[in-house]
């Protein structure tokens, strides 16, 4: 299927990727410069030359480029966690599912691609810059229909009045935030949280023992990479030590007493 | 939305969880039996009563417990490591996936689901006791329309006339499949495999210098767990520590030896 | 050098291995009974062979293996972690070095051994059955002259006249016994603390900050075993997840306003 | 105990420390200048202050802190993996150690800093430049009369007389050298190797197979660190992903084909 103006693609040599809207325009790269508008006309697979004779490899971007490509002014969530989360909160086509605290927008890009056309995400953030940088990524990957933003602080609760399948808490003190979660929640489906320390940890999960809400999880994960000389094979030096400590748990109706 | 005959659902008690489907029936456990029956007309979030009044939460199945659930007969892919499978390999409504080996169809399932009403998965077994498993799994999820089963060692090349959108393969020996992958792929599209020795992943990696491929990436991912008491907030005791190498590239095609 | 009675020997057939005194008794194992007398006048590297004719290896014990046959009634601390501690405690021959808690007697044995016999180690518990269990462990491995045990809670100080060259911690609320730690200690000289749960490194980092302590050092230390078969190189399935956190600092005098 | 003349000490000002003999000398840092006269006469805890009036902690280097500050060519064994060898190839006063390749001589100084003053080291390295650095190192830390060094290859054997009692391998093709460990081994004594890739790995794994060797062990050490702020505890964001792989095994003097 050939390659039109309008058309997101990478472009890689070596390790180096761009992520790039097929336009009239020259691009310019250490190994030359490219001619954007040469994609047109052409396949995912082909390449082109750069004025050096470099070839760049014309790749489809997927979820994981796009991610890796978020433009940003903050810590994101890396792809590692944001693949489990994707699980935990079960996000599919026609899922709607309320983000608070947006960041970046790395999370909020992968939400949207999973819930599909039919879904919808709901992001609040209170911090109009964020929702900015959030928009920008959103929309530089055709996703920014399927997001509504409101920017603005939660306190007693979130606006919706519908309750939505899932609810993702990437905050400062999501302890404070789980009472509005748990109502804004539909019953017996799942809450994440992220948060970088152990102190936020303990907190959320006193906060969680207050609340009619079970099944909880509390897990790291972490993404060791290698180096790909078969003759050599060994990990990389240096690694991403800690991103945060992922929790997740199902909101119930009410809480028995006679359960363990 | 009330809960109907033939709907999916987990019952839980503590960190005991049963995922069934809602019929006229009596299902023991050492909490007390379950008539299942009462589930019908509840919603999930609400509980039931054990006949020794033990409280089970009607909870909403997630993909990541169907993963947990999928009835086994070899090791699957854990979800840490399909969560990062389906960013790679760009998984959404509506993409054509062909896997190799299904094993129990822990990842098919997850392929499946993403894929969506829109989407297929073709999956390759040799081994018949494989297949049924897996299809077993796939039935209970209600997804088995969205799977085609192809009984069948690969030699020369996979059947498909159309290139995929994405192939994973998860066999023996793959560097013997990547030819055939190469081939069976849309160009600038990506390839997954995992393997668990480094053994397997050094004649991969060799494999993939002599072929079109670009953008390799090898990797591990660890998940750590962590105990639920607040006040004493400490990881557990064991882990996993070892499932597979991931290895991860895109199909050019021709590679220019300009390249570095 | 010929083996003599009394002698300590491991034995070993395939990765079981016995810690045994050279005498005139039976020992029992799955592979058929040993004579241990048939151990006497051979070397280090012989082997003696079973009732069933199986042959046992005559090795050399290391610190390691004693270690890990430490008899235990507790959780003990591991060889990856005490090796660490050795280190930044500065273990050598003829220190002096007090450990409060001591377990089964792990980490005393382990000091005993390094601390030579110009060394003491003086050990704080107030339980006796562990005193006991440490001791038993101790005159197994001839370690016991090095070792002064003080059956006692400690609340207000160590009982020492003379500042010891390191100190150890193994208790459960260890930010107790910070301020004896310090004035038990030579200046300039490290204290070392392992801890379970991130509480605790939390209760411990705050009550380092309010005492003269510097270059502080918090982490943990993971094995990763694998399987020895050179054709399938990998992992083994399962690891230790976690220990304990292990803290580390420095006494000093008096602590100067004016650093950063 | 005064400090004297030609005394180690560790300088230290928050995270930032300098390993100094004290003499008659001015030493410049980015927080002004110290006269290391001063320390004459102190005591380790005390401090003194730069020309800016910044005091700098006078501390006990540890091995710890002396492995640190190893003036290094080459990448160095890490703490981490130092201490686990000197547990698994049982270091103390007295013992004879041969290791082959010193690199910068970080496991030599950590061998001749724990087999004191009555055990000796003997290094074989074949670059002479490596040889040179060890050497200052030991000598800055007054360990150089307990290492004997032999520059040269070794092809067939080592030269020692009599047995060792323990080997350490780190050398690029340490297969090649099993053999002559082996035979430079005391019966039932542990050989310990140190390898970057799990290519070398296998091969050492398929060597130590046709050799009399038992009681194999393959691992890896990770050391996680953690930042030390109590109201915010966390990791670190990166820590060192990759060091080597460490494999460990002893010496019998003949294998016998019935043992499993």
């Amino acid at each position: 299927m050939a390659l039109q103006k309008g058309d997101l693609v990478i472009l890689q040599k070596g390790s180096k990727k761009y992520l790039l809207i097929i336009k009239e325009e020259i691009f310019h790269t250490h190994a030359g410069y490219l001619d954007l508008s040469q994609i047109e006309g052409k396949e995912y697979g082909d390449y082109i030359l750069s004025s050096k004779g470099v070839p760049f490899y014309i790749l489809k971007p997927t979820i994981f480029d796009l991610l890796m490509k978020i433009k940003r002014q903050t810590q994101i969530i890396y792809p590692k966690d944001i693949g489990y989360i994707l699980l935990k909160l079960d996000i599919v086509e026609g899922k709607t599912v309320l983000e608070c605290g947006c960041g970046s927008g790395a999370l909020t890009t992968a939400l949207a691609y999973f819930v599909g056309k039919t879904g919808r995400v709901i992001s609040y953030e209170k911090k109009e810059s964020f929702v900015e940088i959030a928009r920008t990524n959103l929309k530089r990957f055709n996703l920014e229909e399927r997001v509504v933003f409101k920017l603005k602080e939660v306190e007693e609760a979130f606006d919706e009045e519908e309750e939505v399948d899932a609810l993702f808490l990437d905050v400062r003190e999501p302890e404070r935030l789980l009472f509005p979660a748990y109502r804004a929640l539909k019953g017996g489906h799942p809450l994440g949280i992220l948060v970088p320390t152990t102190n936020q940890v303990t907190s959320v999960l006193k906060g969680l023992e207050a609340l009619p809400f079970v099944d909880i999880e509390v897990i790291e994960i972490f993404l060791r990479p290698y180096k790909l000389n078969p003759e050599r094979f060994r990990p990389e030096d240096l690694m991403v030590a800690h991103t945060g400590y992922l929790i997740f748990t199902k909101k119930v109706k009410v809480k028995d007493g006679n359960e363990d």
